[in-house]
């Protein structure tokens, strides 16, 4: 276990539960596994769970459908725990939930901190920052159960509830709570899904053990086979016009630098909204892009009910690796969104060519609400995200390339090479130009960047940009790997529409481009974060990314204002 | 052209319009070109047109989106015109409307039949059933208004309105009217996209001339970059659980046997729901899968506001190329809801490697509504959809292959073979049924069917289902057509999720696709048309399918209850 006693000032405690003990091994095939991602020693991880910051400590804390025994999954289904001071290194800290009985699950939940001990569970040795609480679903067969547990050591060992479940509807399929603390109204509120009739169940609760039927959210954006991981957030709103948000990626944990903007501002329809709630959902199996997809809606919520602003259908993530996305109860100023999902796809994430361990979460995102023009008429709120990160901890000792104002030409690719130790970890900023009157609606007005493997350059990531599209592709097609090929899920060609994201000095529209390369995991920030894209990918063994081409199908239509990549270490 | 005027009964006058006149010369790459799908002779076609159905004299026409000089699109756009008395095969009539400017287009519109000549632009010299009048979006720089023209001579060329346009709202994305005649208030309704406003505005008129401002149905659904195309039909319901429904694409046009369902089914809620109303909706570029996309909702229409029953998002085809879906103004008995939507996607529909032409419709399709499960829990209303053709005139002479109850093994492949002298164009009926006790959650469990070229085996396309995603996915990336590995956005990997189709009487799960492939393009319709999903494939000149190997990664998984392939040709 990389679990380092030292740095969470409490020892991990045993579990009080009597059922099969897990033992944990450490696993053997670490190559290709991401460095600043979430992922577990050794065995099975699917949803996050239980998100929260521990404010006394300076502690994140993540947990996760976990099943050590293999990498698969499978019963029974425990909830992992992984801690972090920085949401970029993790340590792994085994079974924090597991349940009593070794047919059933731990299914997905949430945790909350009773600061105010409403719960009546804690006594004064447990300092308030510290006394969470978590609820998750009890699935046996036939039937799922909200139970809670609570936590006397930080959250290391957990407590059950003696009076559990605290709700229970005789349904088989009602799962996933996740509780916020409702302010105006004084309550917990917990979002539940009833997944099989595509309603999120909206309960409040004044002890986290009783629980009243408020509301239901129900037939909402794409159904697909079921609804899974409800959650309702109040989301900052940043005025982009006014913007002098600090994104966190780089400057995290330094968050306080960008909060004077949230709530100073404007929301263009000429109403003062300096927040909104967002519900955020999954569907799972059954999404547009094959597989699982996370939705969103922005609206308000009273403390009963969530009113949507509007009725469309919004997708956290256009890649096809973002799943069960979860917000972290607390931050350290108590006002930013942060949160993870699972990098991967219910279509194949059993099938993927890793061994002793399988799945890893996204990078920590940072939510906000920001005004955006899909188009040149309408402006429309948005969920912003960016990743959140210590980023300066890894670019230590690392390489760095950077290039600007290179206009590309079809017979003269651009070669970049990162140092031949590389690491596989890497980010890069991308800003380009496109000049459109150089090629003609029948053209095929591209460039590309070949992302190439060190060992073998037959293994690429192929990402870029098409003038007539509009969209930014990614090729994840390019592997030795068999499981790339044969896999009839794992699809190769992805992509997303970019409006521009400013129009230059010369009257070039330009548009930017974050991205973090982690091993087998790429994520993709557009235009500051309006949109996003998280793709796993997998290459041979130790076959690290060390070499970007850049190559063009038309002369002259494309200049790299702007490109740096940064190879990351620990 | 192959256009008879023996067929038609009439001669193709020549158009009024004084501006460029376009010179039709045959194509030269017709290896590929399907046979039973709708294709412009030689140039550019993209959405369809004005559709309607001459019961006169029997014949089905179908307008498109032209530009005859390349294939490319371009301007002056046109419409182009197409008929067929089978919707099977098509003759190419030539432009029907041209816009009065070379850098202008007769963008999308609509056509309907003005029997009572409400318009007054008729006197007794043309037929009732032959009073057709179009309407359509006259796109110059900077301007989108409708305008409306007339034909005398049974839709081959047609008269513009003097006092065109009839409806300017001072806007540069305002397009694509669809009238349909509403029973009720005995008023013409046509729906038009606000495109970059994502609403749909609603008008009436008495005349097609004068039209009033009703409502908008604005933000719904998946909203992307822009709406286009919308169209509001009523659609029959028809009960699953009583359903002597004959899908229409056995035994067109003898359709008459299953509309008596349509009238005395009941709805499942407890409602007696013999109809309701659909709009339908269409998205580029932004899509979920990447560029374009056609969306529907379900739900009631008054005479002046459409209420869908549900804010859900929903999608007509899961395939990538299903675009801009328009229905005939009337069909044979009046009832039937058939519509054509373009087979292609804006993302590479100008790289698509055929050469004289480019684009096809998809087959025409019939359009009920019919009960679903998409999961056990939950009843659904659910857009259905079926293929409409004579396929009875296209398997004389035409070999087929059956075979049937046939348990898969992982070491013996079942090997099927079309004619030597295959048309590249066939159907296939398969069920088959899985038996989920055999495999665990770790398994790929997939059986496939390779559908393989005959002059190279290197070509196919690879379609089947696996268990554990509970997904049907079609891989169309093995070709060696360059334009297949390098385009960015032809997406190889296409998946749709299935409920099964009904319990065996020995206890297993079955599901059923009926598929038609037609040179490069396949559509499949699963368990009797609850989904659908169209796709663009490209194999070398003339590599027509002709082989079918049927695989599978687990033993006695899968068998197949029932396979009929049937070799077709015109």
């Amino acid at each position: 276990m990389k679990f380092s006693t030292a740095v969470l000032g409490l020892a991990a405690l045993s579990s009080i539960c009597s059922c099969q003990e897990y033992e944990l091994e450490d696993g053997t095939d670490h190559s290709n596994r991401p460095l600043i991602h979430l992922t577990p020693d050794k065995g099975w991880m699917n949803d996050p769970n239980g998100l929260w910051y521990d404010a006394k400590d300076e502690l994140w804390h993540a947990y996760y459908q976990y099943y050590p025994e293999v990498a698969h999954w499978g019963r029974p289904l425990a909830w992992g725990h992984s801690v972090s001071s920085d949401l970029t290194i993790w340590n792994d800290t085994g079974v924090a939930i597991r349940p009593h009985r070794n047919d059933s699950g731990a299914y997905s939940g949430s945790m909350v901190i009773d600061y105010n001990n409403t719960s009546g569970f804690f006594n004064g040795s447990v300092d308030p920052r510290q006394r969470v609480i978590a609820m998750w679903t009890f699935d046996s067969p036939g039937s799922e159960t909200q139970h809670i547990s609570y936590s006397v050591d930080g959250g290391y060992t957990f407590i059950d509830y003696e009076q559990n479940p605290v709700l229970d509807i005789n349904e088989s399929n009602f799962r996933d709570p996740k509780v916020t603390w409702h302010e105006e109204t004084s309550k917990w509120i917990v979002t539940i899904a009833h997944s099989q009739k595509f309603e999120i169940l909206i309960y409040s609760s004044p002890d986290m053990k009783d629980w009243t039927l408020e509301s239901s959210f129900s037939h909402s954006g794409f159904l697909a086979f079921q609804y899974e991981c409800p959650g309702l957030v109040k989301v900052p709103v940043v005025k982009a016009s006014n913007n002098d948000y600090v994104p966190a990626n780089l400057t995290y944990p330094n968050s306080t630098t960008y909060n004077s903007s949230y709530f100073n501002t404007t929301f263009s329809q000429g109403d003062e909204l300096e927040e909104a709630w967002v519900m955020f959902l999954s569907v799972n199996p059954g999404g547009p892009l094959g597989g699982s997809v996370n939705e969103y809606f922005i609206g308000d919520f009273n403390g009963t009910h969530f009113t949507p602003f509007t009725p469309q259908t919004r997708f956290v993530d256009f890649g096809k690796d973002f799943y069960a996305f979860q917000t972290f109860f607390n931050t350290p100023n108590g006002k930013d969104v942060i949160g993870l999902a699972w990098a991967s796809n219910w279509q194949y994430c059993e099938a993927v060519p890793t061994r002793s361990w399988r799945s890893s979460m996204s990078i920590a995102r940072n939510f906000t609400i920001q005004e955006y023009a899909p188009n040149p008429e309408s402006v429309e709120l948005n969920l912003n995200s960016m990743p959140v990160y210590d980023r300066e901890s890894l670019i230590a000792n690392q390489s760095r390339i950077t290039t600007h104002n290179r206009t590309l030409e079809k017979n003269s690719a651009i070669h970049l090479n990162l140092s031949n130790n590389g690491t596989g970890v890497f980010d890069f900023n991308l800003t380009w130009s496109l000049n459109s009157s150089v090629y003609t609606n029948s053209d095929v007005a591209e460039f590309s960047l070949y992302l190439i493997g060190s060992d073998n350059s037959e293994e690429y990531l192929r990402i870029g940009y098409e003038g007539n599209s509009g969209a930014f592709f990614l090729d994840r097609g390019h592997s030795d790997v068999d499981f790339v090929s044969r896999n009839p899920f794992f699809t190769d060609k992805l992509s997303t529409y970019l409006e521009p994201y400013e129009t230059l000095e010369n009257g070039l529209n330009s548009y930017k481009v974050y991205g973090i390369v982690d091993r087998n995991l790429i994520e993709l920030f557009f235009n500051d974060g309006s949109e996003a894209m998280t793709n796993l990918f997998f290459f041979s063994d130790g076959n690290y990314i060390n070499e970007v081409d850049i190559r063009t199908s038309i002369d002259h239509c494309y200049n790299i204002e702007e490109l740096s990549i940064q190879q990351l270490g620990i």
